[in-house]
């Protein structure tokens, strides 16, 4: 019987059963299994690889599935004939490829979309979800409110009023799954006769989800306050994206006077909106508490997107959209037929998340790790690289990533490049340009919610070595 | 203190907690309940009501936080003054009026759409979603695959290639939240340049969200078969939206001749496609199970949806979308950037379901509940209101529901004027025509998915006094 010793990244996106998998298929495509090897128990291989039972159980299913392996009655898994199968496996392993470039093996990753799983309150959740399904039962199971259930919008209302001065009433919320989600519901709404207008450079999902669904789009550059507004006025476009409380990538948190001019801009002529992205309004670390623009709006402007998958996990999905009147009034008219996309018992689970106190707690918890990790890294930084001209520091007061502007000669694909020779993964603002930026000096984003100090020292120590001219 | 006995009911789409807290709402409003009034403890209301604690925990937070309520530490929930309220309160109580309209208070309720929740496994799902929440951990709560979990998408493929003859690698096939959404997907890689042909009359969900998306849109009538090819062939469509396994509303189950020809039809163009809506496949009582026109598709022209809503619980919020070589590589250019809809927990709860074989005997279970419901309506019908020429039966043959064309002289309204009035009700064919059809005889949908036999006994005794001339 074989050992199949392999080595599971228990980091990388490809889950460890596809991990397991993966390797299998590939000992028996390349023979190092041939015809009638047999493999080792479900049992056995979980206590030698340390995973559990089901993660194994999960990939000799696939395996089956797949015909690579066959399972004999109280004999065991014994490898297959796979002559016929290559066929089949070819597009899946090209896919996967894909799939697995996104699993890296770097030390150190600086992603800007990290989050910290390790402080997630597993158990908490585990008990929530517990009870929910012990509440109601049938009803549990009949379709909900298109909208979202009832309980969990005003949850989330009294949240956002709150913590973000966001003044909306359960009635305008519309909860549903993640933010891609309810942007494709608001073009049911509003229909994909407008310009849309983007700062450059932007959170590109929104920006690529906005052209596919055919709106016209503009870009509008942006000064160290966020989007220009006379461009903005020039570029002819009736809807605005922005995201004033941390701009992604820049980093901008948008003063007061711009947000009031943004609404100026709006409020001048019948049929403008302002899309607020709020996704990562829960971290913040200088200056005064700016309330969301929605909070500043009295001429019902701005539609607000928010998301739990920053706050709380990014599997959790979960996003809100709060809809100003006239927009309330398209969705009951032309799309309210359309059923939510959450289940009520994640609804519920999240519900009782935020009604007992957990979410504020773990907000919390997460604020002060971030805080520390934001610190570290930025002391880190000023006490190395930062000590000379060549490097400087933008996008620091919010968010869970900053920037890192570089003029020691080198190009973004060698800082890139540098890094990465030496374990560290960093990602170039170039990659975010809707709309190439003419002068953009070498810049470099640096996220740390998913990093401890220590690694974030250590890594600093690194980018320091390689980068210092 | 107050007593507030109401009466709650289980049945409504309303929640419990809403019925709740609307009740008090209402006294409040009305000022059955007075300003100072002590509310029950939700202990003791909770007891009384026999309803979980937190049900009316929710009902009370959301009293508080609308000011309708006050709590004062230590003593209790008093009834606040509410003057100024009924401002806020209004949209809410409009709102919520058009929601607890769909929550009925009939005796007899024949909708299509019902499903039988007294046979969800309940006991099965909460262990499977415990042992789920024990996986992992960390892995469950990261981003998942765009496409949904390769683990749940072979468990679904396995699964369709078996019940339904469904040809496809988990590769082709997307998990969504929900049929609507798969279809937005859908519309994100085709772009909305189309135009889609309906069968006359036909799911309304899918016409109006084509429509709504600006899609160009076209309806053909159908025969006994189905949807008329000639008619298609005519209309200038280039995507045909069909659901021959059982469609909704006629029931007619098309036959492999006109399954052919279908695909026929969409072979003669480059760029023609068929979406073969496979809704409630899993219900057939008459006839040689006919595979899924997927089966027959050798020139990639079929995509195929189908849902868990009807097969297992409307608010389990997963469907699948299976594409052919030609989408998939669309999406792979277009739309894979979207992030899945579906969490992570849920997948695995749902491929747990299926791995270990609760979902098969669940289906075995409702298979058989449904054929008895079925077997009794149709006895029911024949041995009473169809032992005159006025009354035809139709669509019996598979799916959860079937038609009966009156010609007694009275209109759709009527009959479900007169059944409604002794509390039984029914469905007019008419309600899903997306055209007016010329001379089209009164005609009731009679679904039984969710109506005990006993209760389908006495509702046929009713329709047979009110609608018997």
């Amino acid at each position: 019987m074989n050992e199949l010793t392999m080595s599971l990244d228990a980091k990388s996106k490809t889950p460890l059963y596809e991990q397991i998998y993966l390797y299998i298929k590939n000992e028996i495509r390349t023979a190092q299994l041939r015809s009638g090897d047999k493999l080792p128990s479900t049992r056995a291989l979980c206590r030698y690889l340390e995973v559990s039972r089901s993660t194994v159980e999960l990939a000799y299913e696939q395996l089956l599935s797949e015909g690579y392996v066959e399972a004999e009655p109280c004999r065991g898994f014994f490898v297959a004939d796979v002559e016929g199968l290559y066929q089949l496996g070819r597009p899946a392993a090209r896919y996967r490829g894909a799939d697995t470039a996104k699993g890296t093996d770097c030390l150190y990753d600086f992603t800007p979309n990290g989050v910290d799983l390790n402080s997630f309150p597993y158990n908490a959740w585990r008990k929530l979800s517990k009870e929910s399904l012990l509440d109601d039962r049938a009803e549990l199971f009949r379709l909900g409110n298109p909208q979202g259930e009832y309980g969990l919008r005003s949850a989330i209302c009294s949240y956002l009023h709150q913590a973000r001065g966001v003044n909306c009433d359960p009635e305008q919320m519309i909860i549903g799954a993640g933010n891609d989600y309810l942007l494709m519901l608001l073009a049911t709404m509003t229909g994909q006769d407008h310009t849309v207008a983007f700062e450059n450079p932007t959170y590109r999902q929104a920006y690529r989800l906005f052209e596919n669904l055919s709106f016209r789009i503009r870009t509008v550059d942006m000064d160290s306050r966020g989007m220009d507004v006379k461009e903005l006025e020039a570029s002819g476009a009736d809807i605005a994206f922005v995201m004033p409380s941390h701009q992604y990538p820049l980093g901008i948190v948008m003063p007061i006077k711009r947000r009031l001019e943004l609404l100026r801009w709006a409020g001048k002529q019948e049929g403008r909106y302002i899309i607020e992205d709020d996704y990562d309004s829960e971290f913040r670390y200088k200056g005064k508490p700016i309330p969301a623009l929605q909070g500043y709006d009295s001429q019902e402007k701005v539609i607000y997107i928010g998301t739990f998958s920053k706050a709380i996990a990014p599997a959790i999905r979960m996003s809100y959209l709060v809809l100003p009147q006239p927009l309330l009034k398209l969705y009951q008219e032309r799309s309210r037929f359309l059923n939510s996309t959450v289940s009520k018992v994640d609804q519920l689970i999240l519900e009782k998340f935020i009604g007992n106190g957990y979410f504020e707690r773990h907000l919390n918890k997460t604020r002060a790790l971030y805080k520390s990790r934001h610190d570290t890294l930025l002391s880190c930084l000023k006490s190395s690289l930062c000590r000379t001209e060549a490097f400087r520091i933008s996008g620091e007061n919010a968010g869970v990533h900053l920037l890192l502007h570089v003029q020691n000669g080198m190009s973004e694909e060698e800082l890139i490049r540098r890094a990465g020779r030496r374990g560290v993964r960093v990602y170039g603002l170039s990659e975010y340009d809707v709309e190439p930026r003419p002068k953009a000096p070498a810049t470099i984003l640096l996220g740390y919610a998913n990093m401890s100090e220590e690694k974030i020292v250590e890594a600093v120590k690194i980018l320091t070595e390689e980068w210092k001219v």
